[in-house]
């Protein structure tokens, strides 16, 4: 239960939690934050088609650090279960992911003012107009994780599994009203495929126990998804209303609300258990490197939304859950269903309309 | 078993047996027929906006009805199975079948050369060199449901109804093959998810023991549904090759040949048991309608190969699949998975990509 929660709130929020394929994404994230610098300050001295290319190689890279480090997430839920229960607080595990990736982002910066000094751009104080909406996200998804806890009286944990899929189809709907961004009937529609592919990838013999959810249940995954579309979209906007802006400097904020929104929750949740058996009790190796990898999905999300977008994060952590089931079959033995075969062909034609639907608007 | 082996054949071959519902089918396929004779006369007369919408019409009532009829055969077939099962010989069955599509062949005939004499176009009269090729798509279905009786040693029957969803890759193949007509790039990725999607649709809790289908199961069914594509594309180049020939005399050529191979089928098989038990042994009233919805069926078949193509009429009998499973759920109860809703999502997402990808050809 306890690792669900953590599993369900880093899958909507890519907030906490490393392993060691990650460790080496690690430094391809940071030598993407790097290059990104270089980008901006070298930029004049480079032709269009160089600097599209450069980006479009960013936009790859960071998309495929995201689409790795969300799978082998998934993948250390598994082996975690596998290895037996911690019972650790899960506000705690997520205020120290939230504390890693302030201290990555600072590090990373660091990093920056060293080789090309304080700008205008990476300098880490900000003005009260640039900083006031980035509590809003993680408001947003304190919310979101608060409501979960009622919705399980509805729907059981498989169940919501399935309903999270609505997360799809509220993000591409959001994306549209609030971004204003277009995307063309064919994407459309191959946004409507992926959310039935994922679905059926997951399905087995017990999925069908989701439509008896009563009207309350469907209300509160549809306003869940409305609230997880929404952050994601709103932390699009925020990052991208200031192009320039180092992006190292906007996860900082973006962070630095979350761990005080999380210090919130493990005051309200769990202050007894920590005053009586410490912070970090029911730590395991295992917490430790979910931990890492939380932190790192993050990173690569906001990276995600500075240099692609929610509809590319939506593509992208739909292929790590595919992803994590091939790489379950090795791992743990697992087997794939016809479902599986058959959800991983819509999603595959999903993509390519995708990307075919874009070329001809 | 009995009903099975008729249903298949009838699926593949949309040859022989109608209910309550298509005897109003068969005015409008009727009435279709003459209206096709009114084109051709008083067609120059006629703005080519009009002819193309008249074409667009006729297109439209002919599909509708070969869906209809399809889907109403599957009900009956549900029908036949609750109300017992009775021991009548398939082949007569089908030698039925084909006799009585000949019959309303003729009689259609009759009344188009009752009201405008006979012509080069309508009269039945024919050259070796035009029906020479007609016998061919029945022998292939022979071939093909003779093949049927050996793949139930490597796979179940509802694994069998899984496989049978590679006609619609054979057939868009052989489609593009045989007959050189290009598909647009999304088309094709429409194809692939009419497939996954119908396939997802009939999916349940033992679809899974599909994948345990021995190497010789697979090269059967490939085999099976190439054999069956094939027929339904030749059968669509023969029509076609003629256009200005009355649909009714190519209807009449193809089903004589049908009669043939199915009197062989009947001196094979049942001989014995036409000899001690009678032609119609084990008839029942529900085999009578069958024998007349899959007679209306097949000539609805020959219209769609007519005015349509082979493309048209897979997506008809999808969404044919489809509809029997939401009209049994008011007929008999059953229950709709979230399977068959994913499923239908998929191949409603693939029909709208048909068109789509049409117009930007």
């Amino acid at each position: 239960m306890e690792y669900r929660k953590i599993r369900d709130e880093g899958d909507d929020r890519e907030t906490g939690i490393q392993d060691v394929e990650s460790l080496r994404e690690k430094s391809v994230l940071l030598s993407g934050a790097v290059l990104d610098n270089r980008l901006a300050s070298v930029g004049e001295t480079k032709t269009d088609s160089h600097r599209a290319k450069a980006k479009w190689k960013l936009k790859s890279v960071v998309t495929l650090a995201l689409t790795i480090l969300t799978s082998s997430q998934a993948i250390l839920i598994v082996w975690s279960k596998r290895a037996g229960k911690y019972e650790y607080s899960v506000t705690t595990a997520n205020f120290l992911v939230e504390t890693l990736k302030c201290a990555i982002s600072l590090v990373a910066l660091a990093r920056i003012w060293k080789k090309e000094g304080v700008t205008e751009d990476n300098r880490l104080s900000t003005t009260l107009d640039e900083v006031i909406v980035y509590p809003i996200p993680a408001a947003l998804y304190l919310v979101k994780n608060l409501l979960q806890y009622y919705i399980f009286a509805y729907v059981d944990a498989p169940g919501y599994q399935i309903l999270k899929n609505l997360n799809i189809i509220s993000t591409g709907v959001l994306y549209r009203i609030i971004l204003k961004k277009r995307l063309s009937e064919i994407q459309w529609a191959a946004f409507i495929l992926l959310t039935a592919g994922c679905t059926t990838a997951q399905l087995n013999s017990n999925s069908d126990r989701v439509l008896q959810t009563p009207f309350q249940g469907w209300v509160m995954a549809i306003v869940m998804a409305l609230l997880s579309g929404f952050a994601g979209v709103y932390t699009e906007a925020i990052i991208k209303k200031r192009p320039s802006r180092n992006i190292n400097v906007q996860n900082f904020w973006l962070y630095i609300f979350g761990m005080g929104f999380n210090a919130i929750a493990i005051l309200v949740q769990d202050f007894d258990a920590v005053m009586n058996k410490g912070f970090l009790h029911g730590y395991s190796p295992i917490t430790v490197l979910m931990i890492f990898n939380h932190a790192l999905s993050g990173i690569a999300v906001s990276m995600v939304m500075k240099y692609a977008d929610n509809i590319v994060k939506v593509y992208s952590t739909s292929v790590a859950m595919l992803l994590t089931a091939v790489v379950s079959v090795y791992l743990f033995g697992f087997h794939l269903s016809l479902a599986f075969f058959l959800g991983t062909t819509v999603v595959s034609v999903a993509i390519y309309l995708h990307s075919a639907g874009k070329m001809q608007r």
